[in-house]
């Protein structure tokens, strides 16, 4: 098979049916969104026995349980993708959206008008769920998906593909809104990525070896949903209860997330009162602490898993009930260690003085900057945004949760009279 | 010379510098322009003097006429280098401006602020004054910039760059938020787009072939000002006058430029009426007419360069008085024209019916929609926006002319009063 041919002709495929969705009603949107929930509904059973190919290929290649969990869609799972579909079809349309307007000494009327991107390809690993995620939101946004899985989740993915795409055509638009890559030699990812006439913008969902593959290879924009090395700073003013609990939230809600606290930063005069509650908080729930000499030497009395933190510590996403702490001089200190040591993501700072908080909210280079509240609210659901295509940490176009109006930009549409240049 | 240890110093500098900038307050940066200008203005014969070391060189490499142009510093054009920098200062700072706001059921504040990008890394070629502009605009912006100039302009850049740290230094500023590469060994673009930790976008002013080679390298998002097919579409229901003269000014009034028109697109209903006024006026200004069968077989009686349009013609950017006219049976057609042979830029429909008119604006997939005005006026000045980066067709982040707000992208910022999450 001509991969690269293969590649091409569902990308074309996507491009047209982008210029279609151009001019679709939010109406159709929506109700192709309903179809899509109905197709969903109506094929349970064959979206499980698809599902339950892939399972068994899975368990031959003996792979971990916790792959076999992402990878399963159980009733549980297949009533939250139509919970999504009617969720995203709730969501305001951002489409046509007038974000600024003004007129010219010579009468040139100048908007900026919100639209789709074009076409999305998305690159994800074993979790057949997104397929359904990433259409609603794409077409609700009036974008066409190139949607290429990992091969453990191929069945499903071709089967959830197909439920989709006569869910869209039922409601008159493009099926080619949604294109599923079948194939899924890594070769077909090259070829995605490099298709610059027809994709206008690449998300990668996976692991970081993924990510860095598709950032060294794309020749089209990219929407990073990177690790999340995310901070939270007691400060010298700070509410030490609430510090504590903001810190534990930080680490211990959810401990296996991007945006979970994986280092503490602690000022030097509240250090002596914080750090013995903090870290009896800790050892009761099992967190190892990996702590700089002066914390050591503060807690030296303290239960639980205690030990010395090294600089690779500061650098890692633990992913896993462990915490770095570190005790800091000043808040300079702090947004210094956070910029050079972080990773752009979801940073808190704790403090009853607005004015130090509005320096670090101010001068931390992350996408995600909080005061007195946890790092695991960097959610866009928690925002109030409904559904989101992930996080990203990167700088240009969108930070943090990406959702609706991520998968928009704006252009400008000028009104003349008949206006020339002199 | 370790090029990629050069670079990397540079880069981190750039990088430090940027966190320096992230507290610094508007009229900071003001005073730096004002410096800026002074230093430029009291060096005049300095610039002058090393100026004339590059254009020595390019006269020995024979470059041509246009290239000697560009690469001239006259005191007319350092008077604009000053310019530039009083109206940069008097550009509204975007920074810090929250765009949106609200409150969650539990009390968190949500907003999002505006805050630079962080460093900027240039790649241009040989027009020194790109030193000056792009320094003013970054650093208004809170941006550090990496300026790498082309080799050819190596003595002027160096000059200029030294002269704009100093205005920087003076305002108590860091001077590193201008780097500048004095190394012009193509290796050195090389490590500029792979410095992923410590550059936030990549801009490339120059050829197409300068452009494929960034896009082909950077693990750093690029932001392209890429070629310009730009449109005009005659519709059947225009203003026969009016059509003519936006064509005629887009085509005529500068023809060497990304948004001057490339084609005419002529809705069959008004062709008979249009098409020989409009192949008068072009005849006279001399504009060679690349023109279909059916336009031919119209004005098969008019004077001037008329020949068979191809199809290459329609891909290619003439800059030059040579314009390529098709004439289209609908609406459609000619939107179907546009995304297929457009290069995104800017396109405008001359129509005094205001639904065909919104219809077009909605499915060109432009950086610049236009009703009823010459598409000149796609330009950064011309929508009252100061000055500009250049023009962006690409569709994240930024489309059309890229001012200080292009410079920058919002975080989320977070208030809170010790919310966890459950």
């Amino acid at each position: 098979m001509d991969l690269e041919k293969y590649m091409a002709e569902k990308a074309k495929r996507a491009r047209e049916a982008s210029y279609a969705l151009l001019g679709a009603a939010t109406a159709e949107k929506d109700k192709a969104l309903s179809f899509i929930a109905e197709e969903i509904e109506k094929n349970r059973d064959i979206i499980k026995k698809e599902n339950a190919k892939d399972l068994e290929t899975a368990k031959k290649k003996k792979r971990k349980d916790a792959f076999i969990d992402r990878l399963t869609l159980t009733d549980k799972r297949i009533d939250t993708m139509i919970k999504n579909c009617a969720d995203i079809k709730g969501l305001k349309d951002p489409v046509g959206e007038v974000t600024r307007e003004w007129t010219r000494p010579n009468g040139l009327k100048i908007t900026k008008k919100r639209m789709p991107l074009g076409v999305v390809g998305i690159i994800f690993e074993a979790r057949p769920n997104v397929c359904v995620e990433a259409s609603a939101l794409t077409l609700k946004s009036g974008n066409a998906v190139i949607l290429r899985g990992g091969s453990d989740a191929v069945n499903s993915n071709i089967c959830l593909g197909n439920i989709i795409r006569d869910g869209i055509k039922k409601a008159g638009l493009p099926e080619s809104a949604v294109e599923v890559i079948e194939e899924t030699d890594r070769e077909t990812i090259l070829h995605l990525v490099k298709a610059k006439e027809f994709v206008d913008v690449i998300i990668p969902r996976g692991g970081v070896e993924l990510i860095r593959f598709i950032e060294e290879n794309s020749v089209i924009p990219v929407i990073r949903h990177d690790a999340g090395i995310c901070h939270v700073y007691a400060d010298k003013e700070a509410d030490i209860h609430m510090a504590v609990n903001i810190a534990f939230n930080s680490k211990v809600q959810r401990p296996g997330v991007c945006n979970a606290a994986e280092t503490l930063l602690v000022h030097k005069d509240i250090a002596g009162e914080f750090m013995p509650e903090m870290a009896e908080k800790f050892a009761g729930a099992g967190v190892e602490m990996r702590v700089d000499k002066d914390i050591k030497e503060i807690i030296k009395n303290a239960k639980g898993n205690i030990r010395a933190v090294n600089e690779d510590d500061f650098k890692k996403e633990h992913l896993a009930l462990v915490i770095s702490v570190k005790k800091v001089n000043s808040l300079e200190e702090a947004v210094a260690h956070i910029n050079k040591y972080g990773s752009h993501h979801t940073d808190s700072i704790v403090t009853e003085n607005p004015e130090t908080a509005e320096k670090f909210l101010t001068l931390v280079d992350s996408a995600d900057c909080f005061h007195n509240c946890s790092t695991r609210f960097s959610d866009g659901y928690e925002y109030g945004l409904g559904a989101e295509m992930g996080i990203s940490n990167q700088k240009l176009h969108v930070r943090g949760p990406m959702a609706l109006e991520g998968l928009t930009s704006e252009k400008f549409v000028v009104y003349g009279a008949g206006q020339i240049r002199e």
